[in-house]
């Protein structure tokens, strides 16, 4: 057995897929409308779907935004010190602010 | 770069191990205690963290349950039948009534 994928929902497709391509550095696998459900999917990863797990974004046509909730955490990837591109490096001076702000605000911080 | 896991927040930690293990066949991979921070981690997946991805459930020990809203999906697996076990092929089974319940509900399931 394995993991194939893990599945978000997210209210605008575009932008998420930019966000995981030219920020994380994903590719966009496969991307497929499904005019009768009214939803559309992409997979993006690092890989091949055959070799690894990815992301599956689900887009549902007439909902724009999702009550995202508290329970689902975070993905993690490991990056290489060549692989930082200026916008990977953008974003984890700012996941590193809202670490250090939440460190800040709790005397317990929460590492999760 | 790589996917290294899916970090999901749970509120009984050993509930959701015996889930990850006993039925959906993944192994213990590591688990740790911070006491500091007051929060337990667990690593479950098919294959050693260095050669795919897994999930990581995070349990924070003041917590007993999340609000898990809706913009986190599933994760998918694969599973050669072989692999069936009874309890999986219970889950499978419930999964499958829950799926038809949803399509029962809507004009345009959700497939996803």
């Amino acid at each position: 057995m394995r993991l194939l994928h893990t599945m978000l929902r997210v209210g605008e497709l575009d932008r998420s897929i930019a966000f995981y391509c030219d920020v994380l550095g994903m590719k966009l696998l496969r991307r497929q409308d499904y005019p009768e459900g009214k939803f559309t999917l992409a997979f993006v990863g690092y890989q091949d779907e055959r070799d690894g797990a990815v992301i599956e974004l689900t887009h549902n046509w007439d909902t724009g935004r999702y009550d995202l909730g508290n329970g689902y955490g975070h993905i993690a990837l490991e990056v290489r010190s060549e692989e930082h591109t200026s916008e990977l490096q953008s974003l984890m001076r700012i996941s590193y602010a809202v670490f250090f702000l939440k460190k800040q605000q709790h005397q317990n911080p929460v590492l999760t």
